[in-house]
């Protein structure tokens, strides 16, 4: 009976329209939540509501972790229960799903520090992320990476390289005209990433006509190159999206079977 | 004999050449007047003429909203009288001819306050997207829209996801060193829109090394993805119009026939 | 005789490896003397250089120009004496080439006034656009957009009626909170040109939020279509320029031909 | 026997895998140590370090390039010796090499002089293009640069043509309004750059209506084509990586025989 019961929690989490609607909506409360408890005003007016609907959601969030947890196995089904529930603990949703409700229960076992807290709401927008399960966005961008992963490295070797040429050209350049501005590197390759990308913030440009020379040369040669990881990623996606679609097309939406 | 002018009426308001070009130059003429009418020392200066001109527009596309709605059953043939009236009066072009002329009437029945004014200068540029009607803008970007509508909303989806996740990490890395700058969520918000489109107007960007990193990871990862929807927009529309451009290759320019 | 030697000027004019040089040289220095006299120590002190280099290029320029209308005949064989002189004169090289000496003779027969003189320095720039005569610059552009005109006339419709909305409404809205910087209309335009194609100079932006909120529905339902013509005309050139390369590949460089 | 000891060490620079990972990661410290130079409380912290750092650096490359120097000859094998030592020299990656010690040795010979340091500095840049050679990035550039030279050259000749073009005009059309922002020809070509290629720094823009227009031309006319150089570079360079990839795809990964 324990059995028939796990198995039912198992397609109540995984299949469940309720379920996954209820999660939806509350991932999606939590993002407004987020957003209004930014503003100050906001804050200290409702700061109650805000504590009540956080223990709502971190208790939600906690069954629901508990609940995939304890019917881990039937996921992997070929695999022993304990190797089945520690690959589902370590799989990148699970660890999202820990991150969402972890930045709660810390504080109850170290010793609370303010700089802790800081990253704790860092950790929170983990709640957010959780919203990429569904339409799959994860899975796509996980696939998309693995096969595009020997092209993205070399591309963002090339784009790396040449950023950093850049920057230390830059920095030797205009450190002299403009120390505020480029007082070391690091600040050269803020630069050279809001050239490359063609952001152009203006916070940082040169000044002097070797400097402008430089930023010419670099940014006829370095554009299209920069561009690439990122193109290359974009491409990719879209051609996965194809995929699905061309196989939506195929099979009839009614009953699933192939058309033709 | 009125079912013959009703006739008439039809072929007039749909084929005829001579009321497509008035209309045309009608739309062409209101643009030009609401960019003269936005100088101040114009405005002042030809109030009169203005105000003429707006009552003159307002007659005619008011006849010609008239007119049409008489003739709607003649669009939908396979469609009963009243069905066909009530199906016109909703479709897209319809309603922006009804918007373009709304906001002269609406104040004869609603007493007037001043903020409706504002909102009524708003609608009154449905004017100008009358003239979307001809070259089958709106018919192009309806039929993409409803072709490419789910990999437009699973891009929608990501593009949001990235956006959001990168300006709550932003607003609570930054919010500390820049408290006017990112004051708050939405404010951030604006900072990722002008980031990941790479528009960079310059207002808002980050000053402290660790909202650098951050905000050159997000554009290395994000660029190309918030590209995608907008990607998917203008290369399908590109294919529709090259679609039309095969079509009217192998037609005879004079009589219609195939070609081959 | 006299025909032998327009044939042999004909020949000079359109083959000569010399000829041809030698007038590219004459650019490349004007060029160069254009950017050199926008230097005002230097205009000052080298005044009669440039006056020298001035005339000499004029009186070239004028020679090649006569001799070019002379042999017009030979480049439209079928064409009767008078038409062809009168094509000739008319086509768009011709035109550059007049443009690029009337500067210089006109204000002998007109009285000189100040603004006139500013406009024929705006018209010398026509002598950098001869060059666009080698390489095929022109030809190229020229074939590009009588294929693609329909569809960049389309793109180009779209374009400016995005732009046009968008800034009427931004107008509309941002007007009040900031008259110096949208104090009209075409001020607007210019932020919708400086947005839509992702400059963004960050001389005009919202600060209101509905403002900031129409900029982002703006940038993402109009840069895919904005870029769309540029997109057209870059991407046709590219297809012009990949046609003419395998012509060359199958055919044999040293006697030009087939190779297959 | 030197012969044999000679095979050894060609096999040694040229395969191991050891010497191939140590030279990588000198490289990385470079890279490191130019960076944390660039801050003035740790350059002068420990100066002693950086001394001794750079003199290992050196000892270390000079060694590795004599010794790729002595055994040239195994990599040109169907040259004689002089010729293939000869060859090896002015080969891109033996310059790039020379370059990265050159700095060093230089102020022993020739008395030193401080603008010389900071050229110096510049050439040290080099170690980090070192890297270059690893994942064969310059050759996949160099193979890129060779197939697409004549397209990439008919590219930049117009792209610099609009570019110079656009800039005369805009230096006649703004210099009076702006005579510090726009105070020559050069200035004005900054402007181009920043715009045409959408970075829009925000440092250079028009103020008046006729500069404002023609911007608006220069940029939906030009964006396209200068984005055309560095287009052609990416896609070509994305075609090559497919190439490799499909290579990879259809031989063994374990012994590298044909799959199909």
């Amino acid at each position: 009976m324990f059995l028939k019961a796990r198995k039912k929690l198992y397609n109540f989490v995984e299949e469940s329209t309720f379920f996954n609607t209820a999660i939806l909506t509350l991932i999606a409360l939590n993002a407004l939540s987020i957003v209004l408890e930014s503003f100050c005003a906001l804050k200290n007016t409702y700061e109650a509501y805000f504590f009540f609907f956080e223990i709502f959601t971190v208790i939600i969030f906690t069954v629901e972790y508990i609940a995939r947890l304890l019917v881990a196995d039937y996921k992997y089904p070929h695999k022993k229960i304990t190797a089945s529930i520690n690959k589902y603990i370590f799989s990148p949703l699970a660890v999202i799903d820990l991150l969402a409700i972890l930045p709660f229960y810390l504080p109850m076992f170290i010793p609370l520090d303010l700089r802790f807290v800081r990253i704790f709401r860092l950790v929170r927008v983990a709640r957010i992320l959780k919203a990429a399960k569904y339409s799959n966005a994860i899975n796509l961008i996980h696939k998309v990476l693995r096969k595009e992963k020997e092209q993205l490295l070399v591309t963002l070797y090339l784009s790396f390289l040449i950023l950093f040429v850049a920057s230390v050209l830059m920095y030797y350049i205009e450190g002299q005209a403009q120390p505020e501005i480029f007082p070391n590197i690091p600040a050269a390759f803020w630069w050279g990433v809001a050239t490359l990308t063609t952001v152009g913030y203006g916070d940082v440009f040169p000044v002097t006509p070797p400097g402008k020379i430089l930023s010419t040369v670099v940014i006829f040669l370095g554009i299209g190159i920069v561009a690439l990881p990122t193109g290359i990623l974009a491409s990719s996606l879209l051609e996965e999206l194809n995929l699905k679609k061309k196989e939506l097309d195929t099979k009839c939406p009614h009953c699933g079977k192939e058309l033709d």
